[in-house]
């Protein structure tokens, strides 16, 4: 067997079509996030990142790092264990109930990252439930979809927050169906939100479960973070609500929240969460943290909203082909992957602005796309020197300007 | 639809079966691993934890703590972003660099656990070679199960450790159907291990790839920690050798190690690597100053292998049924999980040490065992202290002395 030829080909594969990844080196620099350094050509030079997932800067929140400094010495770098063997410290006990009243439900559960929590929760769900057809968003994130590819659950994909086509495909199936309805809250590529009330009448009219992927949404919406389903207070209403620890909390796992059975069922018959070591007690007390913090202070996520409202206004007044979106996430279209990752490099070398350039799998060709996350301390300078940056990056490569 | 009713049954079932788990809440103590703290009941109470996979206590060794609260002050709690999308530091790119080195191989991939590790590779692997047969030991991991079935292949199982059902599986698969085997090097219920020169005698001789769990093994074993692999002087014939940063290690996450471009394959292929948050830098801050650490001293090694020799002789000698084991993991046989519940919770109660009951699904029926990872810091009046009480409670639940 050419084995090494195989190889060789699927890495070609990706050059060939311009999908080839070159992760850039980075490191933040103290104190000063946004601010960072990137490695690589002539030794470190200073960036200002605008792609990050630290949504509000929480990664370097004095409250943060003061208690994964304090766990860190008090218990160490590691748990040492699975959940069930030494595993289970009194800061993932903690952390659970902090996160099940964040959301109103009766339990929560942590994950070593809210891609396992997806592909655990779903995959199991579909497992217990016989016969269970999951109705999946087509814009729903990878780690759904291999939760319900690995349930072994028939899938009913519908289109993108469209509830009369969710309807056609719930009408379809038997009423003694099991049924579940898998969709996110942001959808982060777009910054577009779906109707959570609306789909939770539907799964009321055809008794369905529902999950919901509020990923890029905790930690930012509703009074104590609580997402949109919290802003929207539908939470009750939804089944199980799942989150992360990374993004907007700054720290790392992830977390489903739901009725005490449901959780115990994910508890005792997921492998991925059975089988693992548990999250290190550093980063569940940074996470707790994070997100009493943020239970009791809105003065970062308002902060957010009112940077996103500027960096949009700043990138239409400028004519630059900001894509519409209701929240925090600010894409521009650029529409052709060589040209988006064209702008990106020169971005970061003649610039030191850093966003990376999303391209296709990650969305649909023809609509790649710069995406930025401008957070509580992107300021109005910093804002000022992206956009004149960018306009002109623009008129260089000839780029068409907003319609 | 009644989906209360099924989940409670499900929860049922694991009563019914005496297999439902309760987590026990602990706290290790400040600078003196193993003991800890017991939650629930009266408050906390001292303990000593002897289930532990942070097996050398790097957990709390001061190297790493002062690497990890570096990093935290350098760079914050969380990386804020894919390995792809801002969440590339300079940590990830060095310690990556340190494993490949430690493994003799070309590269090597950070993922945020073991099990992630062996579940994206696997499935990656499987289905990037075209009409794969997968050889898979009995016995191996939950996550290695996983990800074999995730790839879509086929797969042969064959028994533990047996060279001669292997061969004859490999014999029954046409020459130039492409092959992998997968197996473990130290397994981890039984303390046993692989004859793994053997098995890539049989790849050489059939064209297969061979895939090696090295987990319960990299920093106790070899020289430099490498594992068995490089105890045996084979890692160079072995194609993928994962390891886990979350056990002897002390901290968190998994990794990869082969050639340049099957690293490549699993990093721009696996959705598992790609669609999810990297691992804190702070985490691979002081993974990288436990593989330095490890490479260089064999002190923690020695003093494991001498614990665990002196426990396994005290058993025997105290007549207590301990099982075969060639390596640092020391199990006793009990053989019903009634017991094997029991007595871990007399241990707990009474005496105020903790060891995990084992039973089914992670061991075989019948089998149910007390499994016991005496460390470094294991003293001969804590091993006295346990035995004593072993004795103590074998005798007042009449169960069977070894013979």
């Amino acid at each position: 067997m050419d084995y090494k030829h195989i190889f060789q080909a699927a890495i070609d594969r990706l050059h060939d079509e311009g999908r080839y990844r070159v992760f850039i080196d980075i490191l933040r620099t103290r104190g000063k996030y946004p601010d960072a350094q990137c490695f690589g050509g002539n030794g470190p030079k200073p960036i200002t990142v605008w792609c990050s997932n630290d949504y509000l800067g929480m990664g370097q929140h004095p409250a943060v790092l003061t208690a994964m400094e304090e766990a860190l010495h008090d218990v160490g770098a590691g748990s040492g264990g699975t959940r069930n063997i030494g595993g289970n410290t009194h800061y993932h006990v903690e952390l659970e109930a902090e996160l099940a009243s964040l959301h109103g439900k009766e339990a929560a559960l942590l994950f070593t990252s809210g891609y396992v929590s997806n592909e655990a929760a779903l995959s199991t769900l579909g497992k217990l439930l016989p016969g269970c057809v999951i109705f999946s968003d087509e814009l729903n994130h990878a780690s759904m979809i291999a939760g319900i590819k690995n349930s072994g659950c028939e899938k009913r994909v519908f289109r993108h927050n469209d509830l009369a086509h969710l309807e056609e495909l719930l009408e379809g199936e038997e009423p003694g169906t099991p049924k579940l309805i898998a969709f996110e809250s942001v959808y982060s590529m777009d910054g577009d939100v779906a109707p959570i009330a609306a789909i939770c009448d539907l799964a009321d009219r055809y008794g369905a479960l529902t999950y919901l992927d509020e990923v890029h949404a905790v930690g930012m919406y509703g009074e104590h973070g609580g997402g949109i389903s919290e802003r929207d207070a539908v939470a009750d209403r939804v089944t199980i609500i799942e989150g992360t620890l990374g993004k907007a909390f700054g720290v790392m796992g992830g977390y489903i929240a739901a009725d005490r059975n449901i959780v115990d069922c994910i508890r005792s018959y997921a492998p991925g969460f059975i089988f693992t070591t548990s999250l290190s007690p550093v980063l569940v007390a940074g996470a707790l943290a994070s997100v009493r913090h943020l239970k009791a202070s809105a003065m970062e996520r308002d902060a957010q909203q009112d940077a996103a409202a500027m960096l949009k206004r700043k990138f239409a007044d400028a004519g630059l082909p900001v894509m519409e979106s209701v929240t925090h996430i600010v894409p521009l279209l650029v529409g052709c992957p060589v040209k988006a990752k064209r702008i990106s490099d020169v971005l970061l070398a003649e610039y030191g602005l850093y966003v990376q350039p999303i391209n296709y799998p990650t969305v649909p060709r023809g609509t790649e796309r710069l995406r930025f996350t401008p957070g509580p301390w992107h300021s109005e300078d910093k804002q000022d020197e992206l956009v004149g940056a960018l306009v002109e990056i623009w008129d260089r490569l000839e780029l068409k300007a907003a319609a």
